[in-house]
C-alpha cells in the first residue's frame, strides 16, 4: 500500500492468522467485529465502500461464534471472521439495492445460498458493499448512492463492479468480502485496490439469491488479503472439505499470454506484472492465442443478450431509474440480435476448446489483470500505449476471457505504478484451484 | 389412397416385405431399382417430387447389392432397397440445391453421414427430392424449381419441407426416403401425403452434411409406407443393432393432448385422428399441457435466431436469390432480439422438463399431426374451426413442440377427410423408439 492509504485493523492481517489467534484465545469474534465496525466508521465516509452496516446483527453473530468456539464447536476457517457482502447478494433482513434506484429501500427476505454457507461456516456478516449499478460496469463509479473510492487515491475508481468489496478489504475494514464476477468484477477491483480477488470455476459456487447480470457468465467470488484466505473462503463457499489437496505450487509451468493480443496495454504495467512471476520453481514461457476475436464476439453477444433479458421490462417501464451510463449500455444490449447471440454461443464453444487445449500444455496461464491502473472517477476514455480506448474496455479486456471459458482465475498484487496497484492474473484448470491459489500465494508473498 | 392417386410399384409394398423377397430370390435390387426409375419417369412430371435422378449410379449400386447378396454378404434390412434423399442432404456427386437459386448447379463432393450409413447398409440411392427452399417452410410450395404436388390431389401441397420425399413415397416411386424435420418437416408431408414419417430423438442421427436450418432443432428422419420400415431405417441411420428390443406395443398407456390447447384444429380431423387410437390394448386418457405458451415462444425465438445466423451473409449480399416467401420470413427472423433468444432458451428448458414429466406418466402422447389437411398450392391463409389462421401455423403447431423437446415422434395415416389423408401423431420417450414404432405399426395396420 502507498503511504497515505487508510489502514484499518485488517490491513495487514489475514483470516488465516486471525483464525489461529481466535483459537489461541488471543482475540475474539466480538473484538474482531468491533475492529471492523470502527474501521468502517473511521474510513468509510471517504471511500463509500459500504451501503449498509449491520452493527447489531454482527455483534450478535460474533457473540454466538465466541460461545460456540468456547463450547468446542469449531465451524472452520471462517468461524468468527468479519465478512462484507456485495449489495447484489441477498442477506436476510438487510437492504439489497443492487446499486440502483429501482431497488431503493428493498430489503432481502432470505439469504443467498453463498451467504447461507458463510453463516454455516461461522462467518460474521458486517454489512453490504457498494456495487456498480446492477453490477453492469467495471468502474464502480455509477450507482445511485455514488461511486466507491480507491483507498490508494480517493479521486480514482476502485474498479468494479465489486468496488465496495475491493475498497473494504484494501482499507482493512474487513479481512474478506464477497463479490461477483461476470467479466472481471472481482478481479478488477482487487487489482486496482491492491488485494487478492478470486473467481472460481463457473458453477462451483451457487448463484441462487444473487441478482443476475448474465447468468451463463456470473460467478460468485472473494476478495481478501491473501490467496490462502481466498482458498479457505472458496472451499466454504463451494461446499468442499476445508483441507486443501496439498498442492504446494513449488513448481509449475506458466504460459504467459501477451495482453496486447487482446487489448492495448500499458507496457510498464505489463513489465511490472510479468516481473512478479520471477519466483523460484515457476517455468514461464510465452503462449499465443489462436483466435482472440472469438473472445470479444462471444462475450459481448452473450452478456448483452442475457443482461437485457434480465432488464427488458424495467427499461420499458422505468428508464428514468437507471443512471445514464447503465441505461445507455442496456439499450445497446437490447439491440443485439438473436442470430448474433447464436454466433456468440458458437464462439464461446470454440474459445472453451482453445482454453482447454492451452491448459493441457501448461499448469497455469498468466497476464496482467487490467490494461491500465485505476483511472479518475467518472473518466470514460483513456490513452493506453498510445491508443485511445474506453476505460471499460481497458479494464475488462483481460479478465472477460476467463468468464467466457468458465475457468478459475485470480488477481494478485504485483507492485505499483505511480503509486497505484498493479494486478497479475493467474488462470488455472477447473478442479486444480489449489495449485492456482498456492502459486498465487507464493507470488503475493 | 384415394382412387386416382398415382400408384407406382412401391405404393403397396414395404421394405420389410421386399427384403424377404430379395433373400428368397423372388426379386433383385436391379429389378427394384428399375421399378423405382420407371415410376419416377411415369409419375414425377405431375408431382415434382424429384430434383435429380441418378439412373446410372443407382443401377450400379443395385448390381453391387445383388452381387453381394449372391456372394453371402448381407448388409441388413436396407440391402438392395431404393431410397430417395431430400435435396438439403449431401450425396457425393449429385446436385444439392437446397431448393434455392443460391445453390443452383451446386454438386456435393461428399456424402452426409446419414447417407454414408445408408450406403453402408446396402441401400440404393436413386435421387434427390424437392424441398421447401432451405427447408424453411412447412408447405413445400416455395422452391426455385417449383412446388412438390400432393399425389392425392396435385393442386394441393405435399406439406414440407420434405415434400418431395412425402410425394415420392406416397406415389410408390420409392419405398423409403430421407427427410429432415426442424418443426415437423418429416411428419407434416407424411400426414398430408398419407404415409408414415418418423423423427427420431434429437441427436440420434448425425446431421453432418445436412444443410442447417436451426441446428438445435434439426433432425434427420424417414418417410415410408409402414412404421416397421421406419424402425428398420432408423436403426441403420442411428448406428444401432438391427434387432429391435422386442417391445410389441400390445399394451401401452397413451395420453391424448387436445390439439386446441396449441392451435385451432379442424374438429373432424381431430375426431378422425383420435378414432385411429381405438386399438385393442391401448389405454387412452386425456392429458393437459401446463404452459403451451412456452412452446411458441421457445420454438420461434430459437428457430428464427439460428436460421438467420445461417443466412445473414446471403440475405445481405444476394437477397434477390430467395423466393419472396422465404426472404420475408428470414428478415423477420433477423429481427429477433438476443434477449428474446435467451428467453426462448429458458422456455425450451421449462418445456423439456414438462414433456419429461408427461412422459413419465404415460408411455406415449398422441394428437393429430396437423390442424388441417392439405391446402391448395400457394394458399397462405386458411379458416380452421371458424378461426382465420395462416397455413404455416396450422401445419406446424402440433409438430414443433416435439422438436423443441427433442423427443421422438411419428405421424401415421389415420384415415381421410374429403379424400385427403389425416395424420395421427404419436410421441414417445428417447430410448423407447421401439415401443413408439410398434404402437404406430399396430395403428397403421
Amino acid at each position: 500500500m502507498t503511504r497515505h492509504s487508510p489502514a484499518g485493523f485488517f490491513h495487514d492481517r489475514t483470516t488465516t492468522e486471525l483464525a489461529q489467534r481466535l483459537r489461541a484465545g488471543e482475540t475474539s469474534a466480538v473484538a474482531l467485529t468491533r475492529a471492523a465496525l470502527s474501521a468502517v466508521e473511521e474510513f468509510d465516509a471517504g471511500l463509500n465502500a459500504f451501503t449498509a452496516v449491520d452493527r447489531d446483527g454482527a455483534l450478535q453473530a460474533a457473540e454466538k461464534a465466541d460461545a460456540e468456539l468456547a463450547g468446542g464447536t469449531d465451524r472452520g476457517p471462517l468461524h468468527g471472521i468479519p465478512v462484507a457482502v456485495k449489495d447484489i447478494i441477498d442477506v436476510a433482513g438487510l437492504p439489497c439495492e443492487m446499486g440502483s434506484a429501482h431497488f431503493a429501500g428493498h430489503v432481502s427476505t432470505s439469504d443467498a445460498e453463498c451467504v447461507r454457507r458463510l453463516r454455516a461456516g461461522g462467518a460474521v456478516l458486517v454489512g453490504k458493499t457498494t456495487t456498480h449499478e446492477f453490477a453492469f460496469g467495471p468502474t464502480g463509479d455509477s450507482a445511485h448512492r455514488g461511486p466507491s473510492r480507491n483507498p490508494h487515491d480517493p479521486t480514482r475508481i476502485t474498479g468494479g463492479s465489486s468496488g465496495g468489496s475491493g475498497a473494504a478489504v484494501a482499507a482493512g475494514m474487513v479481512p474478506l468480502a464477497l463479490g461477483t464476477d461476470t467479466g472481471g468484477s472481482v478481479r478488477i477491483p482487487a487489482a486496482l485496490c491492491g488485494v487478492v480477488g478470486f473467481k472460481p470455476a463457473f458453477g462451483a459456487v451457487p448463484t441462487d439469491g444473487v441478482f443476475p447480470l448474465s447468468q451463463s457468465l456470473d460467478h460468485v467470488g472473494v476478495l481478501a488479503r491473501s490467496a490462502q484466505d481466498c482458498r479457505a473462503a472458496y472451499r466454504v463457499l463451494a461446499g468442499l472439505d476445508p483441507e486443501p489437496s496439498g498442492e504446494t505450487g513449488e513448481t509449475a509451468t506458466v504460459g504467459w499470454v501477451a495482453p496486447e493480443s487482446l487489448h492495448p496495454t500499458d507496457p510498464e504495467l505489463t513489465r511490472t506484472a510479468r516481473a512478479a512471476l520471477e519466483v523460484d520453481g515457476l517455468a514461464v514461457r510465452d503462449i499465443a492465442l489462436r483466435d482472440p476475436k472469438d473472445v470479444h464476439r462471444g462475450f459481448l453477444g452473450i452478456q448483452f443478450s442475457e443482461a437485457y433479458a434480465n432488464h427488458a421490462e424495467r427499461v420499458a417501464e422505468h428508464p428514468e431509474r437507471y443512471t445514464d451510463d447503465v441505461l445507455e449500455r442496456l439499450r445497446e444490449a437490447g439491440r443485439t440480435a438473436g442470430w448474433q447471440h447464436v454466433r456468440a454461443l458458437a464462439a464461446r464453444d470454440r474459445w472453451r476448446r482453445e482454453v482447454h487445449e492451452l491448459l493441457s500444455e501448461v499448469d497455469l496461464l498468466a497476464m496482467p489483470t487490467t490494461c491500465v491502473v485505476a483511472t479518475e472517477l467518472g473518466r470514460r476514455e483513456v490513452t493506453v500505449a498510445g491508443t485511445d480506448a474506453n476505460v471499460r474496455g481497458a479494464l475488462i479486456a483481460l479478465t472477460k476471457p476467463w468468464n467466457l471459458a468458465g475457468v478459475p482465475a485470480v488477481s494478485v498484487p504485483a507492485g505499483h505504478l505511480g503509486g497505484l496497484p498493479v494486478g497479475l492474473q493467474l488462470i488455472g484448470r477447473p478442479g486444480r484451484e489449489d495449485l492456482l491459489l498456492a502459486v498465487a500465494d507464493r507470488i503475493v508473498g
